[in-house]
């Protein structure tokens, strides 16, 4: 018996579709943004095996307050409280400088929910890989090393959190000579 | 209780993303065309009420043959036979012209089973939706209001399939002056 996804999922992610319609990834090709909150969110489903449907929409949604016009209080009354908070907890502060936000990253790690720190975990795993085949326009290749090392320090203090992500995070971080 | 998509389904949607990276739709802001097969397979889910996995599925694929490297047989071996009959019925031959490609898609869907029926329908909803705001770029007024007429004769042969659906086909139809 297969279980279609539900209503509330496919609002979700058609919302997600929309919002970051005008968005496109940093790769050469200009990928659309969307389909990078997509490996997110199935990254979540199929490789950590993740069946909290609350988690998978607020990975849909990790970028949608950070990167577009949507604000939390749009989010709560699409998908209600509790995908809210989820997105809340992985939602930088635009407002602080790039170099803040960075460090903040790392320093809020550990404090994170564990349904928050599994988003954490896929996001960065989806960025890592797309980093290994793409340097990102505009970029040098010491920025991009450099974003090797600084996402090991964010993965560092979440661990704990799921085997098969940390896995494959440790596998990209051997390849980079940084474990 | 809510229920988590399947991996498969993840799977599915990945996949569609992915092979549909480079293609945009004709609306003048380019938005990315895999938001069209979310906004069917979304359609489908919340306006038509399915809950039929594979038609769900079968809808963010409806064009991945057609307009992308994608074959039936990486379909069927990535989604099954069942996935894959039903993208095979919503998939024209591009090997023949344009216009006869058109004509086809009118005498062809009244023979099309009435899950493929549903995919067509949302997929027409759709993209009348999109002509109503935006005029795709490179098309004349006239060849616009040609495709609400041809869209027209399409959806009278796939009729007595989802009533919301036609209701919404209705609609429009009658906005334009064609009911």
């Amino acid at each position: 018996m297969t279980t279609s996804p539900s209503s509330r999922f496919m609002k979700c992610l058609q919302y997600a579709a929309h919002q970051h319609r005008d968005q496109r990834r940093k790769d050469p090709p200009q990928t659309p943004y969307v389909n990078h909150v997509i490996n997110v969110s199935t990254i979540l489903a199929v490789e950590a095996c993740i069946e909290d449907e609350a988690v998978l929409m607020a990975a849909l949604l990790h970028d949608v307050v950070e990167d577009t016009d949507a604000t939390f209080a749009d989010v709560e009354q699409l998908l209600g409280g509790d995908v809210c908070g989820l997105v809340r907890e992985v939602t930088d502060d635009k407002s602080l400088e790039k170099q803040e936000r960075k460090r903040l990253q790392i320093a809020n790690a550990a404090k994170t929910s564990p349904r928050a720190k599994l988003i954490k975990l896929a996001d960065k795993l989806d960025n890592l890989r797309d980093l290994l085949v793409n340097t990102p326009q505009g970029w040098t290749e010491e920025r991009r090393e450099l974003y090797f090392v600084w996402a090991k320090q964010v993965v560092d203090n979440l661990r704990g959190t799921n085997a098969n992500l940390e896995h494959k995070l440790d596998e990209i971080f051997r390849q980079r000579g940084l474990l």
